[in-house]
């Protein structure tokens, strides 16, 4: 069962304080985290911190380095999630929500956004193991996608750019396309860069020179 | 609530029979079933149809066309999930399985064919519409991502093809850049085609005429 073994996952929840004096809903909110974070450690996982969703956030993941980030969301899950995504944009990380807000409105917004679930929460302890299977397996999917989406368009970047420093070098110093494409390729090499960048770099200082 | 309303739903559920000896774990399965269809009708959707996963799914879903496929399986679910997959590896639809299996390590094989959810069965009726809310962004936002990278490989490859055909142009008959580009494009506007159809379809002839 053990298929990810002491994933390190990083906790995002609200600081909650429970005064003596007992306000009810406050207790079970405390309660509900306490029972996410012990599934969570039943479930085998390494819960290297517990976070609030703050503007130090991003710096804190940055050092963390976690596999996985749990969003402990009650009825702030809107914000939370905002904290959460803006600190992960560019090191994207799986993120699964758990909260209590059954309203499915703001789905599309925490997919598009890269949450990898949503999970309406009040579950078994044991359930969160495959939760969290699952949601590793969907990022991993889209990130395969998305790398896929990246390559693609670089490439299809590097054609344009290569098409056009050719174009530029044929017509200002009268070569042939393939005597063009050698010049490039040989800058390229001599530089140790990369075909499409000695292209981009022709031409960013054609534009320069007029 | 009803983000998604009467969404059209094909349950694959295997055909079960209780005889009335009442082997108990049967008699458990069918009553797990019904509880799920029962919620899925709570739910507000529609349910178009049962079928088994069978060899006649792809002919039948064709018909049916279903907004989503719940896939209600017990101990077979990798067998049905195949079925499904191999009926949807065409048309894609988000699929949704629920299982009590919780055996995770099939999930990156389901996640890579294109399951959109993997649900730990036991679910409160009330749980199930945010699951196939959640489903059906997670499809569509992926979607989103398959048709960017669809697109972004037929550019790369009409710009391929087209450079190709440019070349031979060239080189066959003499012609300038912009002479064999205009050319291609004269040709593709004359026979209403795309660009990088009617340079593939002169390099399949070429190849033909050696």
């Amino acid at each position: 069962m053990n298929s990810v073994p002491s994933l390190r996952l990083v906790v995002i929840a609200p600081d909650l304080v429970v005064s003596d004096d007992g306000d009810e809903a406050a207790v079970a909110l405390v309660e509900r985290s306490r029972q996410l974070r012990i599934g969570l450690l039943e479930g085998g996982f390494n819960l290297i911190a517990t976070l609030p969703a703050d503007t130090f956030l991003r710096e804190r993941l940055a050092q963390l380095q976690p596999d996985m980030i749990i969003v402990d969301a009650e009825s702030d899950a809107r914000d939370s999630l905002e904290h959460v995504v803006m600190a992960t944009r560019d090191e994207r990380r799986p993120i699964v929500l758990f909260t209590n807000d059954d309203d499915t409105r703001h789905v599309k917004d925490a997919v598009a956004a890269g949450v990898s679930a949503y999970i309406v929460a009040g579950l078994e302890p044991s359930r969160i193991r495959p939760i969290l299977d699952v949601a590793m397996a969907r990022f991993q999917h889209e990130q395969g996608l998305r790398r896929e989406l990246a390559d693609a368009r670089t490439e299809l970047k590097d054609r344009k750019v290569i098409d056009r420093a050719k174009g530029m070098l044929m017509q200002r110093q009268g070569l042939s396309e393939q005597a063009a494409y050698e010049k490039l390729r040989k800058a390229a090499m001599d530089k140790g860069m990369r075909l499409g960048d000695v292209a981009q770099r022709m031409l960013d200082v054609a534009d320069l020179l007029g």
